[in-house]
């Protein structure tokens, strides 16, 4: 069952020969970096041969850019791998999750056969995460999945608060995984990472992935931290060690390059997240303030979604999120033109 | 750690600027089809995008290919990652594996809990499996899995017997998961899969790849089939739903159309086989008889893959298996040229 956005193939057969606007993936609106497109045909060249099992250089890359040792970074397809290999090996019994949130946490946790509980966001806080979740993170919690900025709320979580819950989870002895998988969309991601905490916390767990950012969905590549070495030997030991292509480490390679790229998507996205948000408002919409490349918004019409399709726009309809409903929706942020064509169809429809 | 060939970055480190010829891993020597490689720069273009995490054009194809039905497939990020899923999903108690056989069955199974019992194959049988494993398959086993042909062997196990053994595994309510990655290179790869059996039998799983038929190791691509859709559905709720990634499935794609290639694979394959196997006998070494585009053999020097490595040669050193040890070596079969130079080598060394 498809429960996610980004579903270009069904359009395709539901709407043959069309090439539809896509709003319900989250990507870079700048696409993909000329550098990573380079470094990819050049892998089509060598990709005969396995890819690295320990993704050497990949790893040594990641290290240099954000400061941390190669050992304490496990390298995945997709950050979504990552959130399943850390069910498996944390194998935690009850976790706290968010609502609304990216329902892989609950999937990958369940699968392991986790219970999960549920934090549930305010739309009067903005679905802002608050203190109110502290208490709540005690005995019989053995993990907290955060992720900042949240999916589908694009709120970033404050950073003392962050700070808070990361304590009250070392105290209950809970790992806290971190999904910082939007953190490239921020203007001040690097002084607000977790990646600059690590020393401080035994059981954290940060998520990053270089799908959105370098607008790289199709080739899959995210990747994790953890202080311990140990945990990391524990992830590649619990699946398949070709677990990254080839093509997804040259990719990710060539992405780390683009310094002025991710300036430039930080711009955009500042500028035009606030434009669509306006957009959204004047329209007579209820928008959710937030800070990642996307805007959630409340509507009374719970067919915004269907009715857009003939219009070849795709909008991710929300009403399947926990804490949601319908009536719901999440908007990518994208090209002035391009936000332009989402306004005017809403206001049509 | 390290387990498997392939290792070309670990080779870059140790001899930096050269290229080696890579007999470790177990790739069709005409390496990738035009077509395929075409199919991957254009997929660049376009893997912006996420995957569908349905795999519904390239389960078609198989399907169509091979007269199943396409609900009752599975991609994946490489065979690996089916056998991570089918572990995880199946959750067998006690598994029952051939040894020596690849590493990666014992990994997953171990990995979901499993405990794994192993049937020794004899080197005086020509590391062929026998009937001797029958009376093995009974109660307390849960699964059985078997490659076929085996690596490292590259023995094909006799339809006949393969069909005892499923039948045996019926009886004993154990499940049957046969690793046919390396069918592709046999002759009679359409008779003699179990694809064509899959209706017979309700417990049985197949395994295929495309990595070493079409060499593709770097772009990862494996599937498996099972007769009740329900398995397929637990499999696809088993992990992330953008397994396979956009490349992938237009790599996949684009190798199911290369009907003449694979007739030429098969064909330079036996031709190769022969002549390498008889070049090493003739070196005085002891050759596994088999099938695949690979050669176990034995030697009395513990070091040979060593020795091999300053003149640029890769040749995978299987004393890490179980059941084999110091002195045993697996070579893929390459080009006339390129074996030649093995031989020489070897015959130097």
């Amino acid at each position: 069952m498809l429960t996610h956005g980004g579903d270009l193939d069904g359009y395709a057969r539901r709407y043959p020969g069309r090439e539809p606007l896509d709003f319900s993936a989250n990507l870079n609106p700048l696409g993909m970096p000329q550098a990573v497109r380079a470094a990819l045909h050049e892998a089509v060249e060598g990709c005969a041969r396995y890819p690295d099992p320990l993704c050497r250089d990949l790893r040594e890359a990641l290290a240099g850019h954000w400061r941390l040792d190669p050992a304490q970074i496990f390298c995945a397809n997709g950050a979504a791998e990552a959130f399943d290999r850390l069910a498996a090996v944390l194998k935690p019994r009850t976790a706290l999750l968010v609502a609304p949130a990216f329902s892989e946490y609950e999937r990958a946790l369940t699968a392991a056969g986790c219970a999960c509980r549920f934090h549930t966001l305010r739309r009067e806080e903005g679905f802002a995460l608050t203190g109110r979740i502290l208490p709540e993170i005690g005995a019989g919690i053995d993990a907290v999945f955060l992720g900042s900025p949240n999916n589908p709320t694009a709120q970033a979580v404050d950073l003392r608060l962050l700070e808070a819950v990361a304590e009250r989870c070392a105290a209950a002895g809970a790992w806290l995984i971190v999904d910082e998988c939007f953190g490239g969309f921020l203007a001040d991601d690097r002084e607000r990472s977790l990646l600059r905490r690590l020393s401080q916390y035994d059981r954290l767990v940060v998520v990053r992935a270089f799908t959105k950012r370098y607008a790289l969905a199709g080739v899959r590549l995210g990747w994790c931290v953890a202080q311990d070495p140990a945990l990391i030997e524990a992830l590649c030991a619990a699946g398949q060690p070709w677990n990254v292509s080839y093509l997804a480490q040259r990719a990710g390679l060539a992405a780390l390059g683009c310094e002025g790229f991710e300036a430039e998507t930080v711009r955009l996205v500042a500028r035009e997240r606030a434009f669509l948000s306006d957009g959204l408002r004047r329209l007579g919409l209820w928008v959710c303030p937030g800070q990642a490349n996307f805007v959630l918004f409340q509507s009374k019409s719970p067919d915004l979604s269907e009715r857009l399709l003939p219009r070849s726009i795709l909008l991710r309809d929300c009403s399947d999120f926990r804490g949601l409903g319908p009536g719901w929706y999440r908007a990518a942020v994208r090209s002035r033109a391009e936000n332009e064509r989402l306004l005017q169809a809403l206001g049509e429809v």
